[in-house]
């Protein structure tokens, strides 16, 4: 495995590479869930490339960013195990350099949901996953649903440019009780892990009103919030049910529909989604 | 030579070229200039591919979109002349489907001059550069000095976006009397084009001030204006000493200096520019 941190050194690696190349974007601190798209990468692709960056310009002035969690070394050990190919794992100053101003904005569907309680946010995301789609060149790059807005981001930003790639979205991987497995988890302390159920309780007891024949938007709505209120550690930031693809939300879901909620468990947000579909 | 018109089949052409890619993006009405970037692409590079799209999105509301000259007949005749191997003409709808919402956006450099008098010009040309690089995918796109600016936004965008292609400049081509080659002459009238002469002497006189050891940048200004001023049919839209790369106004010439001008002939907005270096 070869380790990588600057985009010249990259790109020359990557210019020896004549085959098809899996590409696994990262910010660290690395779960399983992000074992799984390596894996992904390395079964579909010739070469797998990871990259470790905690992108700052994703993150608002108020966020984690300086807190956010950092392991490196033990991030390089998991990768190496997973006999990952090429690490690309910069600098925030290689990233962004002194003086650069360029952005891509991917509007509409980043208007609502995470766009909404993250401003700028998606920009951030847009502009990070366009650099490093350009120095990795990647067949195809792996995203994992948990994340729901910014895959569907990711391929609107793929698609309107006309990037020479594929998306590739892996479902959510899950600890055995059913919490998404996020790095922003290690966050939680004991109770409020437990806490952090509701999330995953919430988004079943939608799928099982579904199941059941509901189809009015408004009732799943209220139900998940009722149950997640019940919950004295969790505070809701939104809830929806939505097109998965717009993001529009809907009020009758004749369609497949993506359920996806932000709670705050203690200070910890996490977010998490389901898509209904028959 | 082949033409092609939908975005898949370039792909698909392009995919079977192993060997260097010249790019040339023209809104097509192609003159002597649009050549000498053809011809260029062709000594530098094992393919020459040449685009033709007058990409509305880089027109503001009340711009000449509609009316802007176009003659694809002649424009292939040209390029087959200039031995183009591949064309790609696409559509309106074909670059900018139904919903599409991604933006490209260079900040800082686009804030004045040109963008300044076209607001959202630049953010259509930096989009269609960008989605045109991702179609064409070249080793060399060429651009003309005569937009200095969009030379200045395309090379940063190119730069901050991590694109792996190189952005060559090639100087001004002009007519004999030295009225910089635009597609927008054509809306010149017999008398208007002898008034749009005075564009290019205004650049003259300042590297003439500049050559006899003038530094003031507002003495070029004003000598520029002044002269400029003397023709009926002229009206100044903006005279700008700046800074090459940054695009920032200068007081004093101590270093390569941009001198920039956009002129309304008639109802016809011309620019030009030189650079003053030693």
């Amino acid at each position: 495995m070869k380790v990588l941190t600057t985009i010249a050194e990259f790109k020359k690696a990557r210019r020896r590479i004549d085959s098809t190349v899996g590409f696994v974007p990262t910010m660290g601190y690395l779960h399983e869930g992000h074992l799984v798209l390596v894996r992904r990468a390395k079964v579909e692709n010739e070469v797998a490339v990871a990259s470790i960056f905690v992108n700052p310009t994703q993150f608002g002035p108020k966020e984690d960013f300086a807190r956010y969690p950092r392991d490196p070394e033990r991030d390089l050990d998991l990768l190496k195990k997973e006999e990952t190919d090429l690490v690309f794992m910069p600098s925030a100053g290689e990233m962004y350099p002194e003086g650069c101003s360029t952005w891509v904005d991917v509007l509409k569907v980043t208007e609502r949901l995470e766009g909404a309680s993250r401003p700028g946010h998606f920009r951030g995301v847009a502009t990070v996953v366009a650099k490093l789609f350009n120095i990795v060149e990647p067949t195809r790059a792996y995203f994992g649903q948990k994340d729901a807005q910014q895959v569907v981001v990711v391929r609107k930003m793929a698609a309107d440019l006309n990037m020479n790639l594929e998306v590739v979205v892996v479902p959510t991987h899950r600890e055995p009780d059913g919490l998404a497995m996020s790095s922003r988890n290690v966050y939680l302390d004991l109770q409020e892990r437990q806490s952090a159920l509701v999330v995953w309780q919430s988004l079943n007891l939608a799928q099982q009103l579904w199941s059941q024949g509901e189809r009015k938007a408004e009732i799943l709505r209220q139900q998940m919030t009722d149950l997640i209120r019940k919950e004295p550690l969790a505070r809701i930031d939104y809830i929806s049910i939505a097109n998965p693809e717009t993001l529009e939300e809907l009020t009758e879901i004749k369609q497949p529909a993506l359920v996806s909620l932000s709670v705050y468990v203690g200070k910890t947000r996490l977010i998490d989604n389901i898509t209904l579909r028959k």
